[in-house]
């Protein structure tokens, strides 16, 4: 531990009592009262320079994203973020990046009510790895696993953006002013994404399956398609933009690939189409679009169509920050 | 994720079932029960290599103790492990070093009944950070606070074999048969520490305040001093010491330092005065050795005097491979 500092207790500092935590920062061991009748659902992910970010990312931005990943993996299983701990690696204690890459952490975690129960802090190539721990009501819990023919695939919000904002980084074009609003708004998405914990909460008992998209749209809904022995019929033509997206990218054919290029915060599930109008009722509630976008079928993997039927290939070349 | 390996489906396939894991490895997180009556305890520690291990340490055991130091702090809480995440980064994927080091971390898991449940596996410098989590039966959580004045001190094995280890790395004296077998034994427990599970777990209603002493014997005491509000004396004369340390350093005055050198994965704790015979008995059942060395008094800090009663100072310059 770098005891000197402590860093830990900094941002514990910032958070408010949580009557879960019995025992908290301070001990060997935190000590967690989990709500009766709740299960507990726990993810990890590790932000390594260089890989998950760019080196000269601002270090409030990755101490936000690097709590927001795993609140996102939390909401893709329907689950409520409880408490989380933090594994923070510095090669040395700079405090002019230490300081706002702590508030951003902090900031993450107020926003999606996560409380910072513990941690580790060591000197050694700059990480930071967090586990958040969230509950779900026993037996409740979203998974990847559950998706049949027949069911409607949806995604959360807009794609895309972030990818857009990663491949434009230090080549913008020259823009006008609603060209520069736009770029604000996918730096924004790539640098703060609000991951869809009420969505995923609002979702269990309606999704027969859930993930988190972050990793990209194909390979997450690979994932979907062999855990529930099913295929996944994209229609590419459907899938959701941001105005921000169509602004800065006028050709639709340079548009929709970005919707594959990963860093989306956002969930795809599935639902029998007799859940469409339960789901348009919670794109409403929770100002959210909501869009369907394929189809599950019978057989495996996943497959592009465009609005013609025409078969498309699963975009490439989005992959340089991430492993 | 260095999704082409599924390191952490193969430690997952090392592994028994646990009826706990409701939902294990695959999906964007995993979910647990909880024993009813139980709360959760979670502790996370990163090990980075040239930092917590020399860069030339075997990985298998690297990946226990990345384990074992974990599974020590549930320790001194009187925790049951149950459950583990694991966040790897490794620069490369080279199967030499990657295959003994899973074979080390399963190793670790099985031994204490750690059931792993998700992690991250990301490329970057190499660090391993795992968080564990045990149960332990509500409101009986270990604490270092709990010390009262007239409490007895102890601590469980003895002190001083790792960081007599670690001191003697590459500059060990020529010695005899006696001499080489305490060599080994030395360096096994430098290498593979074993977290006192039972112990913690015996004494839940019988020690006031325990604490893991990995990072030292006077600092660890010194956090239970702090919380609790108290002085704690420590009579040098008393420190457990091994055999082994005996052998390879004769001299007495040059053997008790290493009992505070640290990454002794053991646990100390205090006991009122009545509960002697119980501690007795609890060592013959572990067949543990637990020994009172001190006393908590009145005041604050550690203070460490010898059998004539002369003050001594902490020893201080095993630092180098802890931060």
């Amino acid at each position: 531990m770098i005891a000197e500092f402590k860093l830990i207790e900094r941002i514990a500092a910032l958070q408010g009592a949580d009557d879960g935590v019995r025992i908290g920062i301070g001990d060997d061991a935190a000590v967690l009262a989990i709500t009766p009748g709740h299960e507990l659902a726990v993810t990890t992910d590790t932000l390594v320079a260089g890989v998950h970010f760019p080196l000269d990312a601002a270090p409030a931005d990755i101490g936000y994203k690097a709590v927001a990943v795993n609140v996102s993996d939390l909401a893709a299983m329907g689950a409520t973020p409880r408490f989380a701990t933090l594994a923070l690696t510095l090669p040395s204690i700079d405090m002019g990046f230490v300081e706002p890459l702590l508030r951003g952490i902090a900031e993450a975690m107020k926003r999606d009510s996560l409380t910072l129960v513990g941690g580790d802090t060591t000197r050694g190539p700059f990480s930071i790895t967090i586990t958040a721990m969230g509950e779900v009501a026993q037996g409740t819990a979203l998974t990847r696993s559950g998706a049949h023919a027949g069911d409607s695939v949806y995604v959360s919000g807009t794609l895309g953006d972030a990818a857009a904002a990663l491949a434009m980084r230090g080549h913008w074009p020259a823009l006008d002013e609603a060209g520069k609003l736009a770029k604000s708004r996918l730096e924004q998405r790539l640098a703060k994404p609000h991951p869809r914990v009420a969505l995923g909460h609002a979702l269990r008992g309606v999704a027969s399956a859930c993930i988190d998209i972050s990793d990209g749209l194909a390979q997450d809904l690979a994932h979907v398609a062999r855990l529930s022995e099913a295929a996944i019929v994209v229609d590419v033509s459907l899938l959701p933009l941001s105005r921000a997206l169509q602004t800065v990218v006028a050709d639709r054919e340079q548009q929709w690939p970005f919707a594959f290029g990963g860093d989306d915060y956002e969930l795809a599930f599935c639902a029998p189409p007799q859940s469409a109008a339960v789901i348009e009722r919670l794109a409403t509630e929770l100002k959210l679009p909501l869009t369907c976008i394929g189809t599950v079928g019978p057989g495996q993997g996943v497959h592009l169509l465009d609005h013609d039927g025409r078969v498309r290939d699963v975009p490439r070349g989005y992959e340089h920050f991430r492993t």
